[in-house]
């Protein structure tokens, strides 16, 4: 038993003695419900050592199970190895969730554990409904007690946008919400999601690997803006005091953030009787801390406005995200033209890094937007690859090279994917190639009435796919923040019923792609803006115009596969990428892109 | 005030004073939750004039209100003419619900009568929901007192279809549904909707126009079958005598219609513990019966299993509709044929019953499937026309012609519709029909994967026309009965959510359309049939066959409009219709037809 993480389990299961827990569940999440979370709350692999996105851990005396999809199944089953930590399978059709295995045991009213601030309320609804007779005890910071050297909480310096960056002032997004609250007779909102935070208040930070945001809670009432973010111990440097006072000068209280907890406990006190809070995102801790006071305002659990208000971008966002597409199209341009001069001399790691070391050169450049998926052959058919550092495999002058990456931008946030022919590729590759291109011209030529949701266009990107029995197993599109998150709702483009509608100002991906396992993958991937096309006797027209600025190689294309139309669509939108980025290139580049969007057919 | 509604609204207002009631609402439904209600459950024509298919009357001691939707504005505002009744409009953005509006008139705990045996239970829920404080009455046959020679029930023959026509006996059927009972842990089950009753006995009648139903409602139990269906005063003839007998001897017992609400109140006397009920069909009235015991039994309000079996079609009846399909396309190629020879000497309703007659010659034809829609010119530009007997417009040498019927036969139903240009037609008659049968195109030939909804592939149909900011305001497809109601459920094929997958074996319309008040319309129809098409890395396949077999003229197409695989479909398409149908035509007819289907391009 020398495995450092069978070892940790085992003191997990010791702290379950000491405490009479008879299960400790620990989620992948953070107190925000964030898509990624800080080293701080990397809860799971601290102790399984599976470091996948998606992954939750139950343990119990004879028992320790992480519970993860197929996505993960490999990485899970190599990482686990020795851990004693056995792999359950999530989102097949004979999957057992958590919730389902805890009821499987048949324990007599069992005492199940849980990290209060990493478990949201829905989740523990879910938990409890599913073993009526379990008492769940929520505990802040579970693990700390074991957790050797746990990382604190982020605190890294913070930025304020102006009004020329994102098109509206703190003050009007305030004044909006309390609009907003007044219409619906609410007296405050509490916000734990951080993308919405960073976008009301116009901060941004990089607490978090990829994501621009301030791990912090916000309290906005008809009255008062409490902003609780300062963390113990925490020096603020200048930027970051100049940031304060520019938020305190607009009426924002800037407060400690463990404070938050007593503010909630004391919202009547202050004046707040009816409180609103959105279940999908607030943890369970913050949610008992409101419960917590001697007078108890009256709970709306109710979903938040603000991820809707911020999908929809305002016309200097929808610039700025234009500007930061052309930006990165020319990184993106010159990486390509590096590639095809440097294979096979090069890694996939190398590659990565030459692409970011571009981005980079950016003004305005904050960082990539998600960790680069730079991909040959074989590993290009994991759609969530992850590029080893070291000894990653060589490019070679033969097959497809995938690359799927992004930067985020002081304007802006991008996300791309490009399929590269390094050299001859066989039939198939060919067909692949050509079909997924056909089904992403297909999504961005649509048009489509005022009220379709995603999940009523994305047939458009498969059915070319599926007419030749092929398909891909993620979704076809997700929401792009502005200098925010990567992936952010509330719309997508997938087959999942969801039923809000693309509205104009929405900014979302057309990524499909095919993957065949131990051969090869490819994906084509634009960020495309629903835009109004004007109205008519039939209805209100709304259709998509791409963003990103980057060619599309012609030379493995099957062209008799594509219409006429999408023909005409791939050489309108070669043609721009041309003349729009070569007057930023230089002269051998440019004539290298002139011969990339040579007109086919 | 000499009209005669208005003359019967205020009778239904003396009837409130006598009892006591504010307001009375009826709804267009019959006891049996029926898309169309015999005559005797017609309230609302007979209460206000009006005779679309969708409409509810409210009547209040100062108010009388008809709720249709957008389809009958034009046809209600002059049948409510001087009948004092106001016009409500449904399905549009600003309309107010009948529950919301007479909770707007926020009365003080109101009296609201409704018919009981018209009213589901789902509908009452409502109802109460909006009025939380209302006393509503549920009163079977409410309007009976005043209503003068009200039809009665009707009572027609019946016949049974063998193993032969129908692929599965009623006593598999009904071992089926005990099986699903003893699942389910129910005791019996009790079924109102008659499409239900018809195809689990293996019967059919003709109570209702078009719809070949038995009125009646089905108690099966784990050792009893019990269908009410023998209604007062009326005679059996041999035919159906026969047909009882059958039953009988199946262990059917046939008991009085009328008796239904006995046996529901003393289910539990009978052995019942656990009745399952569908609040979606299921009438107040009989509902109330199940509590009026004097022991109860629990009583389980869930979806029935049956319209799901029913939807699938075995391989003895998707043969049936195979060989409808073809007998009706042969009456339809003969109607076509009689059309170019006949315009301009004939009208709408000429043409209509010319096409009735031909199919009335087909042997096993049981009526039609619903009312012909024949429709020239700007009649076509309502998708619901309704053809007049007297003085329909006569067929002119020039413009589009459109045809949408259907047959009822012993072996399957048919649903079609052509529209045919009659001489020269304008270019945006030619560039809507050739719109249209694009996306009618599109759909059949569609490719998807085991688990896709028809929401999910809709927008096949209507990208084409989208595309040119076209539109049509009603679904692509709907299910389609085998010698049962030419729409049924639960899949279709429109824009609203609709989780249940296409099936193999589900048969649907393909039908979209478009439509231009005033001038014309277009709208091109066949049934198609889920079929597998194999399974492989990426999923298992589904596909459509289509169904229906007649020609679509290709004299007006643009063809230009069409990719390469359109036409090749259409060519293929009509060289089939060709090579099925010519045989069994005259010379003179399959020559017509040779020509009509000779390929383009």
């Amino acid at each position: 038993m020398d495995n450092i993480f069978s070892a940790r389990i085992e003191r997990i299961r010791q702290l379950m003695l000491d405490e009479g827990w008879d299960i400790v569940v620990l989620t992948g999440g953070d107190p925000h419900a964030s898509e990624y979370p800080a080293d701080r709350w990397k809860q799971v692999p601290w102790a399984s050592g599976f470091t996948g996105e998606a992954g939750d851990l139950v343990v119990t005396a004879s028992h320790a199970g992480l519970w993860t999809d197929s996505r993960y199944f490999i990485q899970a089953q190599r990482q686990l190895e020795g851990s004693g930590v056995e792999l359950h399978t999530t989102r097949v059709p004979a999957a057992v969730p958590i919730p389902e295995w805890i009821a499987s045991l048949g324990m007599d009213s069992p005492v199940i554990a849980v990290d209060g601030l990493c478990f949201c309320v829905e989740a523990l609804r879910n938990l409890q409904k599913a073993v009526p007779d379990a008492r769940i005890e929520t505990v802040p910071d579970l693990l700390s007690p074991i957790w050797d050297s746990r990382p604190s909480i982020p605190s890294t310096p913070i930025i304020t946008l102006g009004e020329d960056l994102v098109g509206q002032t703190r003050e009007k997004k305030i004044h909006s919400l309390r609009k907003w609250l007044a219409i619906n007779q609410y007296d405050a909102i509490f916000i734990s999601a951080l993308d919405e935070i960073a976008w009301l208040l116009n901060v941004r930070g990089s607490d978090i690997d990829y994501n621009p945001f301030v791990i912090s809670y916000l309290l906005v009432s008809l009255d008062s803006v409490k902003w609780f973010v300062l963390k113990e111990d925490a020096e603020a440097d200048d930027e970051s005091q100049a940031s304060f006072d520019e938020l305190r000068a607009d009426g924002v209280e800037v407060l400690p953030y463990d404070e938050v907890e007593y503010s909630l406990a004391s919202l009547k006190k202050d004046g707040v009787d009816r409180i609103c809070l959105d279940p999908s995102t607030l943890n369970t801790f913050m949610r008992e801390s409101v419960d917590d006071g001697d007078i108890l305002p009256e709970v709306f659990e109710t979903q938040s406005p603000v991820p809707q208000w911020k999908a929809v971008k305002n016309e200097v966002e929808i610039e700025g995200m234009r500007e930061a597409h052309l930006e990165d199209g020319l990184a993106m341009e010159r990486f390509l033209y590096w590639l095809e001069n440097n294979v096979p001399e090069v890694s996939e790691w190398d590659a990565a890094c030459e692409l970011g070391r571009l981005r980079s050169e950016i003004e305005g450049y904050r960082g990539d937007s998600f960790e680069t998926i730079s991909a040959y052959g074989p590993g290009a058919a994991l759609p969530h690859y992850v590029t080893p550092r070291s000894s990653s495999p060589l490019l070679q002058r033969k097959g497809l090279y995938l690359v799927d990456s992004g930067g985020q931008y002081l304007f802006g946030t991008t996300d791309i994917t490009r399929t590269v022919p390094l050299g001859p590729v066989t039939a198939l590759e060919r067909e692949d190639y050509t079909l997924v291109l056909k089904g992403h011209i297909d999504l961005a030529m649509a048009v489509f009435p005022r009220g379709t949701a995603g999940c009523q266009i994305d047939a458009l990107a498969r059915e070319p796919l599926w007419k030749t029995r092929r398909n891909f197993g993620h979704g076809t599109g997700h929401g792009v923040g502005f200098f925010l998150g990567v992936h952010e709702g509330p719309q997508d483009i997938r087959q999942n019923f969801n039923s809000q509608p693309l509205l104009p100002g929405m900014i979302c991906s057309d990524e499909p792609g095919i993957y065949r396992e131990g051969m090869h993958g490819v994906r084509h991937e634009n960020l495309v803006l629903v835009k109004e096309l004007g109205d008519n006797e039939f209805g209100s027209w709304l259709g998509f115009e791409t963003l990103t600025l980057c060619h599309f190689d012609t030379s493995c294309l099957e062209i008799e596969l594509l219409t006429q139309d999408e023909v005409e669509w791939l050489n309108a939108y070669n043609e721009r990428v041309y003349r729009t980025l070569s007057p930023r290139l230089s002269s051998a580049q440019a004539a290298w892109l002139r011969e990339k969007t040579r007109p086919i057919r």
